[in-house]
């Protein structure tokens, strides 16, 4: 059985395209209650893309703060609670900024058509109703947010995913100018974090041809993004990063991530580490798993002049390296990608506190 | 204003994915009437494939022999008259086959749902109603009709396009086993169509970065598969060329053909040529439009010994030579791309005639 994939359904690329998001969302206005869910990063309010949001009269605006951390179900089920309790049902939401706002438009688009707390629909096709109408405006490059089946959530005892179909974008805007202003720190970790998923889907046993084409031409665009003549962040940059970032995503359809991401989650779960600042920690020391790819990464990181601590392990008590192992461990499925098969019976919990010792 | 393109909806990839045919329609079957037709290309009449359909009692199969000439206006809307007045309206279409059974199958999808003959259609967003259900499954690589908008029939007029955004299939069916056992001079042809179609792509004015993260892994595979180790036809290039062929439709999602495709409808209108047949023929001698490339194709035809006629014009009539032109010169968005905004400045129908006096 191969995996039947649900495509983002519309896709416009190109400088400038984020203007063509008022005609866009016209004809969907028609459905419900006639109003637009906005929610936008922070970051953008009292910016000049705060007077560009097309907002009509019913609209809701929501400016979110995810810099402290990840979405968590609560955050959800409140957003659609106050949504549906003061204005109705919307139309539609679109999700103006990073990954964590890519995952908050496309778990509310569920959840406005799910009833009770979003905690029981984490995990693999629990949803029971298909969503609203979401559109994704990818703001920072490198998650592939913007593509997945996935909306990452941490809910009251597991950072989980809720995952179906109905979680694929209806609608993704890829406007490379709104990366433009992408702080330089963010831009190189979000980067990393697509370079990152097409090694890991390429070092596993559940590689294809199909992801072999996304990733090995995702990761010659990362290459000359971080690593070629014209580096750096640029307009020509901004383009190439964002079908990078696509381009990674979809190669981790029909493969995995690996061993980076499962210790990435542990670094997040346990001390709050952002997710593509936690994946280039690990990955500087995974050269077993990764080979020639972590000297790419190390150039990437110093052409930047990017500070990876080291030594952090020193400060972490013997609880929290087990507490993240077994956050590791509890991913069998990004393991059994990076080791094979039968990697229960090569690779345990110890093995992986040894890794979270190295860094 | 950028495109705003339609995707597949959902894509199956890989070895043995035909299987889960069966599966995948079992829901769309109780929509409309609860039946499938079968659009097939008559080459698997016979054959393995036949009993590998998942035909219900009330289904229609039609096996249908493309090979003298592409579909026709009045072949979609007879097909369309027959069902719906033997058994009704369909659940759903499926195509197996080629570029010229994936465009039956996208084109009378459109016309269950669009009433007359399908001659006023003809054009861009003249559909005025979305079709049916349609599901392609391509036996051949290289065309990319298994993700392109447009739908090519030959009508009593004009060879024109079906073309709208609900041309594009609600699923794709990618199972590389299925062009095993495509005759080699139909996969060398086919796939050079892809290699044309990424060449020309690159060569013009709405080239952008999406249609070149596309395009240039297309022109990589396709250099693996017919120039590589490893070329010709076997297992791994039946999955690379299935993945070329997906790349080079995309990559024109932004971008256009160029001189050789709208001398090829020249070849093919006039004389009746088969598509891929009438690039090749042509992409031969356009070494000003299209440089190294066509040495690489040169390299190509070389290394599978195929043979490409010469001095094929001496045997044209000048009233040949130029209806051919005029077919061609009737694609200026072709040329626009190709040469530039003010091609017609540059380039009219006497360099047109030229350029078929070299075939």
């Amino acid at each position: 059985m191969h995996k039947n994939f649900k495509n983002i359904e519309k896709i416009v690329f190109g400088r400038g395209s984020f203007n063509q998001l008022d005609e866009i969302i016209a004809p969907i206005r028609k459905e419900n209650d006639g109003f637009f869910v906005f929610v936008v990063d922070k970051y953008f309010e009292g910016k000049e893309l705060e007077n560009r949001i097309p907002k009509q009269a019913k609209d809701v605006v929501y400016f979110i703060d995810v810099d402290p951390k990840e979405p968590t179900t609560d955050q959800i089920d409140n957003l659609r609670d106050e949504v549906i309790e003061k204005n109705g049902m919307p139309s539609g939401i679109v999700g103006i900024g990073g990954g964590s706002i890519m995952d908050i438009a496309k778990a509310s688009a569920l959840m406005f058509k799910n009833e009770g707390s979003s905690v029981p629909y984490q995990g693999l096709n629990l949803i029971k109703n298909e969503g609203i109408y979401h559109l994704g405006v990818p703001t920072v490059s490198g998650t592939g947010a913007e593509c997945s089946m996935t909306a990452v959530l941490s809910g009251p005892e597991k950072k989980l995913v809720l995952k179906c179909e109905w979680t694929v974008f209806n609608q993704v805007i890829l406007d490379p100018d709104l990366t433009a202003t992408v702080p330089s720190d963010q831009w190189f970790y979000t980067g990393m974090d697509t370079f990152i998923h097409c090694i890991e889907s390429k070092s596993g046993i559940n590689y294809n041809v199909f992801s072999q084409a996304y990733g090995d031409q995702s990761i010659a665009l990362c290459k000359e993004v971080f690593l070629g003549e014209n580096a750096g962040q640029n307009p020509e940059n901004d383009e190439k990063l964002m079908m990078a970032s696509l381009f990674g995503g979809l190669s981790l359809t029909y493969s995995e991530v690996g061993a980076c991401h499962a210790l990435s989650y542990g670094l997040s779960v346990v001390l709050g580490m952002k997710h593509g600042y936690a994946n280039c920690l690990a990955f500087n020391h995974l050269d077993e798993f990764y080979g020639d790819a972590v000297n790419d990464f190390r150039g990437m990181v110093k052409r930047f002049n990017v500070t990876l601590p080291q030594g952090l392990s020193k400060s972490w008590t013997e609880q929290q390296i087990t507490d993240m192992a077994q956050v590791a461990i509890n991913l069998p499925f990004m393991w059994r990608h990076a080791i094979g098969e039968d990697w229960e019976s090569k690779f345990g919990l110890e093995d992986i506190k040894n890794l979270y010792r190295r860094m």
